[in-house]
């Protein structure tokens, strides 16, 4: 068979402090193995992910130049000898989790968003050496295990942004109990809290939105939430005592009323914060949660079997997220200006223009 | 039916200030009910909510003179019309709750710990006005749902420290699975960790101590510890990761290395804090629990379904506290001075010299 493409183009960002100046450049793909699937990228969505990143947010850069973007659609061009899942020409995607060791419990447990060996997408390194670059680019490739079908019922751009704001609330809200019978507070409507709604809605569960943006409440109701609180109003969290099997907070876990929010669960309630704040939770005492036996968590993404799980929901349900604007990659600062203001209603999506 | 005792005497301290300043008071029981038992009190365990509370160190005391003592043992001298759980002369027990509102979904959940309308063995009020009051007196009255028969294989001062210090950790052992196949980690070797340590081996589970005091090891492995893991090691973690089910700790919530404890757990474990300090959690971020997925939370006390549950277990398997010194009520400051300089190892109790 023949050789896959050895690099890539893409725009990506050498300074923090400049990180709307993208420039093209041309980098190596990982060292080609027989469990890897290249692709050429035709759509890539905008996470906050990426502006935390190239804004130094969460540290400086692990590369002299970074390309952002983990929310990858395109098709497949080249697959290796152990590649049975997948095969050239088909559509597939790519998240925020490029590898892991593939050997351990975790990995074997469908788990491997957990692997101590994981690797992100971008601002990483591969075992072989290659810095891992981001989706604002023409190809990636990667182990298998980190691809995922598309179903031909979603459209590239709406697939795209759930490969990690869908699936980083997916994965929580399935391992935490929400289908019938239940009662899921979602706490922020952004690109995360946006598709939170639609999931926990159509897996069942009735679904009580929390935000401080009234605003937002049409939205929240056209995409299934049963009632929406505007936590900016005094008390509202009394008529909610006790009523809440769990709560996914998708907004900052600094900016929330913790611990109204945290009165509203039922005995031994969990509230998972999948908002990563730069800072450390405040005030939170265990004493806040003595009386309902409540507990905090975080998660992260989600496994391949969690992503397969909800692309078929999306699919049979056709839940996608609201985009703002598919803009051609070149305007990507646009974008990234966006998400990081907090204007963006839901999410962007880039369009290839470099290959 | 005769009419019970209208009153008691206690030791009782007025001022926070001066917390070893116990002064001899009559006080008023709460109105009898139909439902009510009453019993003088034979002995009273010490426990740090008893510090903590006339120090001042949970806020002011509610009332001119407060008895303190929640692990209470004494033999029934009254019940109400409607009492048909226990009769006159039977040894029972009363632990840190004296009432709740009996009638609302946790209260009919076997959740009356966390009823929104609980009340406190002392320092605090009943329904009728009257002040509860605790158990470094001559006799309690309270509805029977709060009270314990204590099985004849256990001696009244073993049971004693059981009816908090011991509740309060079988309580989340026991809603955490603790069992045949887990492996649970206790944290802190007090009056609770070293119950904490006997339920969870006799419950069948593979038990991981964490101290920073590593001349505790000896007592920790005598008391039904698998391994000791002095925290003062740098590293001590790292040969633990992923192999914890649940974690909890029964130390100064901010005094664990909570990062490195996290890092234990397996992926969705939890690590509960019984232990209750007056400031918040340093330093806690959502991503200290993004790599596994864990949560961290609380409990309070327990229900008597769980009470009685655990009475049985420790009268099986001969569970019983270490206990420093049975003294009688009237050195009540002697144990309390211990308790407040940690130099207890691990249980006063006080003994009847009133009545």
């Amino acid at each position: 068979m023949s050789s896959p493409t050895a690099t890539a183009k893409g725009y990506g960002i050498s300074d923090t402090s400049k990180y709307t100046d993208f420039s093209v450049k041309e980098f190596k793909l990982k060292t080609p193995q027989s469990d890897d699937v290249t692709l050429d990228i035709e759509v890539c969505g905008v996470c906050g992910s990426d502006v935390h990143t190239i804004t130094g947010g969460w540290g400086e850069l692990s590369a002299p130049w970074v390309t952002p973007g983990h929310e990858i659609i395109g098709k497949v061009t080249h697959v290796g000898d152990n590649v049975k899942e997948f095969k050239v020409g088909q559509r597939v995607g790519v998240g925020a989790q490029v590898l892991s060791c593939l050997k351990c419990d975790r990995c074997n447990e469908d788990n491997e968003q957990y692997c101590p060996e994981q690797v992100d997408t971008y601002n990483a390194k591969f075992p072989d050496g290659v810095e891992s670059q981001g989706g604002y680019s023409t190809a990636i490739r990667t182990n298998q295990r980190f691809v995922f079908a598309i179903p031909d019922a979603i459209k590239s751009e709406d697939a795209a942004p759930m490969l990690c704001a869908g699936l980083t609330v997916f994965s929580p809200l399935v391992r935490n109990g929400t289908g019938p019978g239940k009662t899921v507070g979602i706490v922020g409507i952004g690109g995360l809290g946006h598709f939170a709604i639609q999931f926990a809605h159509h897996l069942g569960a009735k679904v009580i939105v929390f935000s401080h943006s009234p605003n937002k409440k049409e939205d929240a109701l056209s995409l299934g939430a049963d009632e929406f609180v505007s936590t900016s109003d005094e008390g509202f969290a009394d008529k909610y005592f006790d009523k809440i099997d769990y709560i996914l907070s998708a907004a900052d876990a600094n900016s929330i009323p913790l611990g109204d929010l945290l009165s509203t669960l039922k005995i031994d309630g969990k509230l998972t914060s999948v908002g990563l704040p730069d800072e450390a939770w405040e005030g939170l005492k265990p004493q806040s949660m003595a009386s309902n036996a409540a507990c905090v968590g975080c998660s992260h993404i989600g496994s391949k079997k969690e992503a397969n799980q909800m692309l078929k929901l999306a699919a049979e349900k056709g839940i996608k997220p609201i985009i703002d604007e598919v803009l051609p990659m070149s305007q990507a600062a646009k974008a990234i200006e966006s998400v990081k203001n907090n204007t963006v209603r839901y999410r962007y999506v880039l369009k290839q223009d470099l290959a």
